[in-house]
Order: C-alpha cells, then sequence, then structure tokens
C-alpha cells in the first residue's frame, strides 16, 4: 500500500506521494516559469511553497532556487537539498499534515490543476550526450550495417560509446518536429539525393540529469557518480536514419540527429526510483578498475511507444521495452563522461542511447522493428516502415509498486511536413 | 597606409584601427567581466564608452548589450549593430577625433593597459561544432588510418563533415590544459589500456562565432549566412590521438576531444577580414544548390603554431599555415548547418577543424607531422612525436594589410602532467 496523501490520488496515477517528480510550468500564459512537483492531477508550486516559508531545513531555508526559470539552481545543490525537499514535500502532501491541508487560501495559490499548465523545459542545458548503452540495439545496428560476423565493435564491451548531441534543439513533450530536409545515403555510385528524409524514426531513450558536476580536470569517482545524478526523463532522440547513414563516417551523428530530440516535462529523483532498483547485466570482460561498481544497479522502469496516425484517435503500441536492459549503467556512464577531466554542470543531460530488449517486439525504434525499411509494422489498420507526417509518437514509462505507480507521464511529440 | 588613431599604435601590432577585435576583460581582478576592443597596446572598456553615451547610433542607443558579461546579447542583434558599433569606434579612436583624445579623464577610465587586463570568454558557447574542413588533413588522416586507396570518404566532398562539440570545457588561451587519462587503442588482440594519454596533440584550428542564428525548424540560406558570422577566433582542439583512436566507431570523437578545447580572447570580426577575403577552392563535384554560395570566399590569414618545451626560454616553430586552404568555407558550414532545420543560437561556436596545407611544413597537427609517431619533428636542440608535460602550445595567426596589421594575437595552453 502507497503513501496517503490529503488529495485524491488514483491508484493508476504515475503522481502519488511516492514519485514527486520535478518539472517547470507556467500556471497561467501570462505567468513566469516557476519550479513544481506532480501530485496526482495536481501541480504543487514550489515558488508558492518557497514564500510561504515552507522550506525550513539547512539546505533550503535561505536559498532562492525555487524562484528561478529552471531547476538548475536546485540541481546544484546536491543531494542533501533534494532529501531535505523530497521529505519536505512528503510531509506537507501527507494526510496528517495540516499545514497546507487546512489552509484552503495557500492550497489554491500552491495547488494548479495539471490540466491548466503549460510545462516547459525543467532545465537549461549547457550540454547534451547521447550514449549507446543498450546491448540489443548495438547489436541489431551492428547487423543490419556491418553484418552478424562483426555487429558490435571490440571497444563496445570496454567502454559506454558516446557522442556529443546538440543542445539547442532539445524540447519538450508536445513540441511538434519538422520532418528534417538534408542529403540521403544514394544507392550504390549515385550522387546522394536532397529533400526531405525518407527514413524518420524515433528512439526510444531515458536520460539522466546531471546534478552538481565537477570541475574541468577533476573526474568523478564512479561510487560517488549517483550524487551527480538527480533524476531520469523519458527521452525521443528523433533520427532521419537516410541522413544520418550518409553523414557518419568518420564522425558520428550530426545532421540526422540534430533537427530535434523530445524530453518529458517530469524528472523523476533517484531517491523515487530506489525502490525499482535491480542488478544491472554482469559484464563480460570485467570493467577497467575506474568503471567498476561497488553495487552495479539499474532500474526496472516499464516503457512504452504508441503511435497515433494522422486524423485517428486511437495510438496503437508498437514496442513495450525496459530501461533495465541497458548494459552499461547510468553511474557507469557519467564516470567514464570525466574520466578525462571533462566537466559536467548542473542540467546536463546523458542519453542512455536506444533502449532495446532481447525480444522482438521490445527493440526501441523503427529502424530495428522494421529491419531498415525491409518489413513493416501493423499499426491498427494500417502499417509503417518510418515516420510519416501527421504521427504522433508517444513514450510513457512507468515502475510497478505495491499498489502504487511511480511514472514519468508522456513524452510525445508529431510529425509535421517538411518545408517545401 | 593604415588609418591613424591618436594611441599610437605599432606597425607590427595586431591590433591597428582598422581590427578592433571584440573580447570580454576585467580591468582589475576585483572587477565585473565587461566587453572591449583591443587598440594597439590597450583595452577600450565598451561598458565605459557605452555608458559616456557614445553610442548614439540608431541599434545601439537604447541598447545594454556592452553592460554584460558577455558578447552574446551584442551578436544577438546582428549587423547592422556591428557595423555601427565598428564605424563609432573606429571615428572615437581615430586621430582626428577629439571626444576621447582630449578627454583626459575619460581616457583614463576607457583605455585600459592590455598588459594589466585579465581576459576571459568571450561569449557564453550555447553549442559547440567542430567541422572537418581541410582536404589536406582530411586526406592524410585517410591514409594514416585507411591507407591511400580510400583515404577521404565519398560524403566529404559532398558535405562539410561535422560532430558535435563539448561546450563545458571550452577555455580562454593561458588556461593550463592537464593531461587526460582514458583507454588508449590496444594493439592488436590486447586490451586496451588505460593511463595517462601517450597521444596528446593540438590541432590547429579557427571558429566563427554565431551571431543572430535562427529559428529551430528555419534553415538560413547560403548567401545569408555572412549575416550570421560575427567574426573568428583562433582555436586549439586538443586531441588525445589515443583515446579518440580507440572509441571513435561508430560515434565519433568523444574524450579524445572533450578534456579542453582552447580559444583566442579576441574575436576579429568579419569587416575587418573583408580586404583579406580571397576566392575559395574550386568545389569538384559542383555542391548542392543549397550549398551553391553566388560567392564564396575564404580568407587570407597566416596561422602559425609553436611550441616551447618545459624550461626552455624559447619557442619553436612547428608549422604555418593558412585559413585559405579550407575547402568548405564557414558560410558552407553554416547553411549546412541549418539546412534540417537545427537552431543556431547567438554565440555558438562552429570550429572549422584542423586547418592543414599542401605542404609538408604547413600540416595542422602532430598526428600528420609525425605521421602518427613514426617521425619526430625537430624543436630546438630536442624533438616531438606528440606533446610532452611542460609543452606550451602557442598558435597566432594575423592578415598582412598595406602598412598595417589585423592580427588575432595568440592563443597559448600549457600541458601540466596527469593526475595521480
Amino acid at each position: 500500500m502507497g503513501l496517503k496523501s490529503f488529495l485524491d490520488v488514483h491508484p493508476d496515477s504515475h503522481f502519488p506521494l511516492e514519485n514527486l517528480p520535478y518539472g517547470v510550468f507556467k500556471p497561467e500564459p501570462s505567468c513566469s516559469a516557476r519550479p513544481g512537483v506532480a501530485i496526482g492531477n495536481y501541480v504543487l508550486d514550489l515558488s508558492v511553497v518557497s514564500s510561504a516559508g515552507l522550506f525550513d531545513g539547512p539546505a533550503l531555508k535561505n536559498s532562492d532556487c525555487f524562484n528561478q526559470p529552471n531547476l538548475n539552481k536546485f540541481l546544484e545543490l546536491g543531494r542533501p537539498a533534494w532529501k531535505e525537499a523530497r521529505s519536505t514535500l512528503q510531509k506537507l502532501l501527507s494526510a496528517t499534515e495540516p499545514t497546507l491541508r487546512d489552509n484552503a487560501t495557500l492550497r489554491a495559490k500552491a495547488l494548479v490543476p495539471m490540466d491548466k499548465v503549460q510545462m516547459l523545459l525543467p532545465i537549461a542545458i549547457g550540454d547534451y550526450t547521447d550514449f549507446f548503452s543498450s546491448m540489443y540495439h548495438a547489436r541489431n545496428c551492428g547487423i543490419m550495417f556491418r553484418g552478424p560476423e562483426n555487429a558490435i565493435n571490440p571497444n563496445w564491451f570496454h567502454l559506454p560509446i558516446a557522442y556529443h548531441g546538440r543542445a539547442s534543439s532539445i524540447v519538450i513533450s508536445g513540441t511538434d518536429i519538422i520532418r528534417p530536409r538534408g542529403q540521403g545515403h544514394p544507392s550504390g555510385n549515385s550522387p546522394p539525393y536532397f529533400g526531405p528524409s525518407r527514413k524518420l524514426d524515433f528512439e526510444l531513450e531515458m536520460a539522466a540529469v546531471v546534478g552538481p558536476g565537477n570541475e574541468l580536470g577533476k573526474p568523478i569517482d564512479v561510487n560517488e557518480a549517483a550524487d551527480h545524478i538527480f533524476g531520469v526523463v523519458l527521452m525521443n532522440d528523433w533520427s532521419a536514419r537516410d541522413i544520418q547513414a550518409w553523414e557518419y563516417v568518420p564522425l558520428g551523428p550530426f545532421l540526422g540527429k540534430s533537427f530535434g530530440t523530445t524530453i518529458s516535462p517530469w524528472i523523476v529523483t533517484l531517491d523515487a526510483l530506489e525502490p525499482f532498483s535491480c542488478e544491472a547485466p554482469k559484464q563480460e570482460p570485467p570493467s577497467l578498475p575506474y568503471l567498476a561498481e561497488k553495487t552495479s544497479r539499474n532500474y526496472d522502469i516499464n516503457l512504452e511507444v504508441s503511435i497515433r496516425p494522422a486524423g485517428q484517435g486511437d495510438s496503437h503500441v508498437v514496442t513495450k521495452s525496459n530501461f533495465k536492459h541497458l548494459y552499461w549503467t547510468i553511474t557507469q556512464q557519467l564516470a567514464h563522461h570525466t574520466i578525462n577531466g571533462c566537466n559536467l554542470r548542473p542540467g546536463d543531460l546523458l542519453g542512455t542511447g536506444t533502449i532495446s530488449g532481447p525480444e522482438p517486439d521490445s527493440l526501441g525504434c523503427l529502424l530495428e522493428l522494421s529491419w531498415n525499411g525491409t518489413k513493416s509494422v501493423t499499426l491498427g489498420g494500417t502499417s509503417r516502415k518510418f515516420l510519416e507526417d501527421g504521427d504522433e509518437v508517444i513514450f510513457s514509462g512507468f515502475c510497478k509498486g505495491n499498489g502504487y505507480i511511480v511514472g514519468f507521464g508522456s513524452c510525445s511529440g508529431k510529425i509535421l511536413p517538411s518545408l517545401p
């Protein structure tokens, strides 16, 4: 049985008292952006809670971190402040605590119905890095493009492969995505074609949000890495496979990815995910010492992708996967990222890479599901090899607790046609 | 003959009235950061000029862009503001203009001796992109790693290849660089080694600083791209070749680059470079229409790299190159970057990639100069294959005018030993 709030929280809600994910919102279009947490069907306005003097612990008492248009200042404060905020808010929202429950004026100011608010990017993202940490995804891509003999490069099992992504084009769930134009991979010796991407895809990912981070030149130990991860979001790393295939040798993906990346509005904290932690896959060969964790943990997060074609009311599930399929943990990713001295800053985003599972119906992108367009994915009465204009792609994610759910809400985006 | 300032500017100075490059500085360590331009041996404090009401044109009269800790707000204003600032400052500093020349109080406030100031990063860099636009560099790397048959990938002649770089670790000239640790490429089937990089290198680059930029989904036409480039800096994209070689397949360079990138403090504007523009190399095959420029221009900028080994007073020139060797122009780079809808923001940095020329003594990195460590580069009484601890690497760049020089000053950094 879950914790009890004075607010009515449905057992199927993604946002019970056990979750309390952080986002940034506007209560009205004319209001300034401010941090909030989701509770049931409401958003609790943290600027109001803070102004009312209800954050009275040592880390937050004198901080203006909740009177900011993003969460970066809160993230910078680190785990002591995060723990303090969580315990303050769990108490404040509990059924037995009168402070907010019995103060109608404060309640009216602090609690905004979720269907009324506009959600914004919760963080100012200085740098966005994308990893490649699902072995199933790496193997499938390798088989498609290099054949089964050399499906996975030898380096893959020694380090969490990653590339720098584009921070400017990260958008919040609900933002339309314009089909990118670009040069597509030619067949044989013909010149490349130019035009709207013919192989537009989603990538089912999650992303870790960095907390305090590190100074340039000072790596973060893998066993302290969790203190630098505030929480996790759903992420769709939209990909134009034809553009990517032509441009990516030898320096990696560029325009095939940089036209848009969508994240979910709610950051679910590692503290909320703790009850759903599970053992990470055994790594063979064993990691080098700087990647060897005392405890190597994943999280059991159910993930699902559905597509709603233009004009249809219903969306259709195309894949179900799970965060626990990742081979490299997010703490290993973070430690690896800094081992050369690279500095991480509060609000940096570390994408997991496409999270594919072992089963044919757990693949995390259409490239894999349609095997590079050689077969169709059924979608109610229609089918897809890649995304078509008007398609809305909807990710959701949740952890199943005993009598409650810790969820991520959804992460969605609709494809608009290319510019003429 | 050059323009004449009331200040004494030596004919060999990089900073005559024709140049007026922009930077950000502190007159004293306790002062706030503010924009300035270099003139001879002085820095002109633009916050003082602005507060004195001397920017009286329509674009700048009511702007607080020079009362900022970086140039981003000025960059966002675009070419009309840049032109207005240049003409205001050229007049203000000219020999015949009394406003500043004859006002000792204002002069004392506004002009700070260059050897007294601390230079800072001139821009807040949202995203940093690195291109790969020297054909000589691409060919040499290709020959080394893939052999002469397939030295340059087929895509290279169709598009300006690039990757996203790390913005957080860009530092200002003079910042020490700690030798990165990481996994190095194993020989044969042995496991990778771990430790301080054994193949630390510089990369001679320049980088364009983005002006207004574009909204997500709205590409910039190649013939309007120059209006989105404020100016150019020298850039050293430090590289750990052994880390890079092991990690870069299939997603490109990551930790081999992200431990540090050094830029010069002064941004030389395209307006100041205009007299040194020259025809860009003929492109074959011809570009696709979106990359075809009405006028395709490079700039004749002399570049030089020298190394000063630890404990030595003298530095030794190891290579001389020129910006004009680039195959893809910076305007093509910018247009390509946005063709998929990717948004550029004021202050974004677009690196050219290593600028190697056709001659053996015009190669832009030690990887090429030492042919991946198979031969030595002489350095006065000693020699190098890659960089050693204590080495200071100094870039300089200048354009030779008739009786004056438009220069970039220098871009330097010293290698410190790895952490234990």
